[in-house]
């Protein structure tokens, strides 16, 4: 047998894991990991260019360590009077998860969390040494005050996870949920925002409840609506003290000077980047339209994306549909596929061969 | 009184403990943390520019989750037969010893180290729940085989952590040293080689020890030698089944599309970005050899920087070149001070300053 991981001495909890991630296929349809699958506007494109240029002329240095422009200029994005002193970013709002989970969670430590959610909440606790509690959820996978303050009575944890819109369901999340559950504990309250930008225009997001509630914390990204996958830019509002927190943890210069640049361009875009979200959330609601009509049994949803069930065969249906050229993502929640909603053409690409599918089945 | 960092209920081990970090002063001599001082080739900027500009067309897209071009590209920098199996990279080589600490440290589990050595190494420890226990060195900071075998008996731990050349003395690393310590350990063996490039030439290093050698880890950065310490791209060489267990705690898609792109085009003009190599070598052996001139004593340096004893005052001489627009590095190691070296120009202004301050006290 040749030299393999079972032969290092890994961690114990580490033996027999297989590694996160939704399979990488080059297709010419990808609606499988919530991206924003329409390119950012030349314009936008050619300034971030130009202000990664200008990095570039001193990447031989060091970058700011307290990413301040950036902080301002995210600051200045989400609005609701936060300051540079309530921003924190880094590289991919998992990264920021980890950092939080440093800083007030760990070994002896619990997270409640409320599945089916974003996989990664559980997995970077467990990376962090802290124990993942499963909360139960009502019906359609909504989350009142009532459940998540029993849920918190019951299980007592250090922090509670919630994300609204949760992924991979769609599910709007009830503010007055966010804070019942705030006043039932005395530990942390964490908020996954990360799609938020796809919410009604003019809902209000936990951004509003951060004023006197100093053990929240609100997550974004600008991996979704700002169309910025590739550039792994994830960040957080909070009191001052939680960014005091997270300078405890965090790895110095942890942000590259690149990323700083190119963020800070594209924020200065925001409403160009954001442009596309209204067309995104039509090809969501025409997606939710089509699958209904199909027969198929979509959940409610604000985000970019859809979950489905009354899928007989979910991994059969996968398959079907990534002969076609379309990847869709199976995430194993029985006869539920989730797709992304993506340009006009490529959510036509999507209904047209899932209904060939449905007729033909 | 009002909400601070001691109000949240951060972990216990956090309490009262501030941020690392050097203090970021903008001077016009800046010395105090081993950068590069030389801003990389003008056209070879041009080259990476333009690789990010591609990289942004699609940056609505999450970046390859593997890096594979750019561990091609990192495997053909080193040499020595490796390949991309062989490699790992993240954002800053902080990054990869926080996932090897991830996959093999962590509670229950020790890292032997050093010091003085690289203090992230402890710190990262720490962040991941791993107990690091202070091994001791010979005379003049050496390490010779017979001593870290014994502190390998004497402490059992399952990590030994090197670093050669040793930041903050500068001192080489012994590799029977590496070899010896490699056949009186069950466990890793981690090497950080951050300064490689600036020992003598052909002089080798811990990468001719990697074949046949499965728990041994070495690791490199893009910071030092190649001047892209803005752009953040640390790696490490072992084992495959290494970077197998690093994917099991990697955050997904922690490398961006901008820092792949970025990366690899550097990597293309090695030749031109490490041609300074020499030049700052030069400029590293003047200082010792003015610093012998002037009474200090410096400690033999096969690094871009040189850690010198004899200092009366070490805050002092500190604050005296800043006012002379210097920073070097205080680093709490009594009657010592450490200075990057810079260009010539940078380096004559270092010593002229100095020498002043020394015939004035």
């Amino acid at each position: 047998m040749p030299f393999s991981l079972d032969d290092l001495p890994i961690r114990d909890d580490l033996r027999g894991l297989t590694p996160y991630g939704a399979p990488q296929k080059s297709v010419p349809v990808a609606l499988n990991v919530n991206e924003n699958t329409h390119p950012i506007p030349e314009d936008v494109a050619r300034d971030i260019v130009e202000a990664v240029a200008q990095a570039v002329l001193q990447v031989n240095r060091y970058p700011d360590r307290e990413f301040t422009i950036l902080r301002d200029a995210l600051a200045g994005y989400l609005g609701h009077g936060l300051t540079r002193d309530n921003i924190w970013a880094a590289n991919g709002s998992n990264e920021v998860i980890q950092q939080i989970l440093q800083a007030f969670g760990g070994p002896g430590r619990s997270v409640l969390g409320f599945p089916p959610t974003y996989s990664m909440h559980s997995i970077i606790a467990a990376g962090t040494g802290s124990t993942w509690i499963d909360g139960a959820r009502d019906e359609g996978f909504t989350i009142s005050p009532e459940t998540a303050v029993a849920e918190i009575r019951r299980t007592d944890p250090d922090i509670v996870f919630f994300c609204g819109p949760n992924n991979p369901t769609g599910t709007p999340l009830d503010l007055a949920t966010v804070e019942a559950a705030y006043d039932a504990t005395d530990g942390l309250v964490f908020v996954d925002e990360a799609y938020a930008e796809f919410m009604p225009v003019g809902q209000p997001t936990a951004l509003t409840l951060l004023e006197g509630r100093e053990r929240l914390i609100v997550s974004r990204t600008m991996s979704k609506a700002f169309a910025f996958a590739g550039a792994r830019v994830g960040y957080m509002a909070a009191h001052p003290a939680v960014t005091d927190a997270l300078r405890l943890v965090r790895l110095p210069y942890h942000l590259s000077s690149l990323t700083q640049a190119a963020a800070v361009a594209a924020l200065s875009h925001a409403d160009e980047m954001l442009a596309m979200v209204g067309e995104i959330s039509t090809q969501r609601d025409r997606i939710v339209s089509v699958l209904t009509e199909l027969g198929y049994t979509p959940w409610p949803t604000w985000s970019n994306f859809v979950l489905f069930g009354g899928v007989d065969d979910p991994d059969d249906v996968f398959e079907r549909l990534l002969e076609r050229g379309i990847i869709v993502r199976n995430l194993g929640i029985p006869n539920h596929l989730r797709v992304s909603a993506g340009t006009e053409a490529e959510t036509t690409a999507f209904l047209e061969a899932l209904r060939d599918i449905r007729l033909s089945s």
